[in-house]
């Protein structure tokens, strides 16, 4: 190819790019945030030209942080340095949220619409992509409650693919209010804490099923109804039908699925349940109400009042030596200023005083998916050993 | 469980899932957005109580709408009714763009923030969940160029979990500039297009193998650097480099690392290459530079300027006998309304004047992932047969 030639096919591609670029971005130049810097502080930048005020919130704050706007209009503020994790954040342009349009990195959420910032550690953290083998993760169709078709997300194991006949245990994790079920795998990272923690022989390679947490939106989505609006239920028949929905879900649709179609040991010794928040409390919802499915159970920032244990767990109370005998692992933990901790603790005294074997882990920080990684690493540790 | 037990339960229910909502949502009453109304009006919904003007814009639209304020701070408008498919929309607020905060569906995206609306048929759309056998989406990471670790999103078709040793052709699908690996499958809905035509026995079952565009801005991101900030080049030695480095990881990471780990077939005839956008450039000069190892070729929205096709691949129209006994198919699609329509139709006349054989077709509309899924449908049906 000759200097002219280069030249020309030059011209053309940047012509190109400029025109798609004008397409997905009419609003001027280009702005790179977040950026990490070398001293874990992070440049954060917006380009509004007209805004007013532009502030910064982010889970690594106490409170949102007013940006300073340059001559061409780009606001910009740089804090920290921030402990390293990932942390959702959002703009607050003249009081309006909004996305970093700049990040491709995003929290599914139903309701919260925030970007992710990954501050990365001196040595790599335990959900970083580091040079170790990696599974993958599967988003699978399955036919699930009345008839709808929902959707798992499923992480294998390195060497799935090519292990022919070895069968894994499998961990059913199950997200919060208003997320999706692919918030474990692009929040929660799941699937990279795995990868690292098998690489390092400290857990147990498995199978993690990341279900969505209510069937019955989506019956309604797939219905052609738009989500009930009172979807966190006013009416009780409503809230009974919810809850039951998704039991009836993951024991009897995703479960059978999982184990149709991919090389799960189908017993209870090799099935683990978790959940984060509304998926905690459906976590031991379903596992106290089948106590023949699970042996090993992960609650993450969530609990049951007393009332429930009394009620419709009785069982689980009344006799601690069959309760202990049936499960392998009762885990409960919270941060201490999540706005449940103090409910989460009554259900430690709970347990304590019913004499059922748990282990509690109470770590800084509030209801946050910064805490919920540290329970997922801490927890994958213990499972099917 | 008795009436005072339920009542008990629901109440702490209640109130566990309105404290979980006020973290996630902390700004007043649910809004449904978007309702997709029975005679194909859409109704969009934002809650701002203090904002100003509150405007929709949407690719179903020729112009931005204006919203209208309730008693309580929802804007809201009805727009349509809208021919069926699915389309990119956001609001803008006093004059910031915002995705729905309401709408779980995103348009992935480094640049565009955007929520997309469905709008069913009547009869279901080629891109709807139908109740047929699906295949599923993995997400893949592998061995990339310089070291990095590439991700990849990967279709397989129904049945091929089960099937043992059935082998099936690949096809390579490359998204535009500031897209991403997700973009085939989140917008062009590329799995369900694959699974409807294959259920009806127009496409043969095949792999779909879905790269990132931009290797270059990936290893930038792994190795602690923001992405350049002329990402699309004003750098001769940079833009020859990134255009190279997408080659490479194709051809020499991909394509190795999809036929080891899945059952591809691995010759020329079984695997076709095609894109949109930047994906469509980077198909032509990917395929053009690769005579030997695609049979066929999409070009979506897309094409190379003469000199280009002169110059590096001048191959391509010197001897078109050889160049039409190579590839099976040659396919450039393009809406009439597209900002590249012009050039992309003087790339047509420049094959038919080398009499290049290839299937061309013109479409209503614009640089559109509306046109993208039609584009798709309508290729599927021709490849590997």
């Amino acid at each position: 190819m000759n200097r002219k030639t280069i030249a020309g096919v030059l011209f053309i591609w940047i012509m190109l790019c400029i025109s798609v670029v004008a397409w997905a971005q009419p609003r001027g130049p280009f702005v790179i945030s977040p950026q990490v810097n070398a001293d874990k502080t992070v440049t954060f930048r917006y380009l509004a030209p007209l805004a007013k005020v532009v502030k910064l919130s982010g889970q690594f704050l106490k409170s949102p942080v007013e940006m300073t706007r340059d001559s061409i209009g780009i606001w910009s503020t740089t804090v920290g340095p921030i402990t390293p994790d990932i942390y959702p954040y959002s703009f607050q342009v003249d009081g309006v949220t909004v996305m970093d349009p700049a990040n491709v990195a995003y929290f599914p959420n139903e309701r919260l619409k925030a970007s992710l910032v990954d501050v990365p550690g001196d040595t790599p953290l335990i959900h970083a992509m580091r040079d170790v083998p990696h599974g993958n993760v599967t988003y699978e169709y399955y036919p699930s409650v009345e008839g709808s078709t929902g959707t798992v997300v499923v992480y294998t194991p390195p060497g799935y693919n090519k292990a022919s006949s070895t069968k894994y245990p499998v961990f059913y994790l199950i997200s919060g209010t208003t997320d999706t079920e692919e918030t474990f795998f692009k929040v929660g990272r799941t699937n990279l804490i795995l990868d690292n923690l098998i690489a390092e022989g400290k857990a147990k390679p498995m199978i993690v099923v990341m279900p969505y947490g209510n069937p019955m939106a989506r019956i309604a989505e797939q219905q052609g109804k738009s989500k009930p609006a009172d979807q966190f239920g006013r009416d009780s028949e409503d809230a009974i039908k919810r809850a039951k929905l998704f039991e009836t879900d993951l024991v009897n649709h995703v479960i059978p699925y999982i184990e149709k179609n991919y090389r799960a040991i189908p017993n209870k010794d090799n099935r683990a349940i978790g959940g984060f928040s509304r998926g905690g409390g459906q976590t031991l919802r379903t596992a106290f109400g089948n106590m023949d499915k699970f042996s090993w159970i992960c609650c993450y920032s969530a609990y049951l009042f007393t009332p429930e244990m009394e009620g419709t767990f009785k069982h689980i109370g009344e006799n601690p030596e069959a309760t202990n005998k049936q499960l392998k692992l009762l885990w409960v933990s919270v941060g201490d200023e999540d706005f449940l901790y103090k409910s989460t603790v009554e259900f430690l005294d709970y347990l304590k005083s019913k004499n059922i074997n748990h282990k509690s882990l109470i770590t800084p920080g509030g209801h946050t998916w910064m805490n919920v990684k540290t329970y997922v690493a801490e927890t994958a540790q213990l499972l099917f050993k």
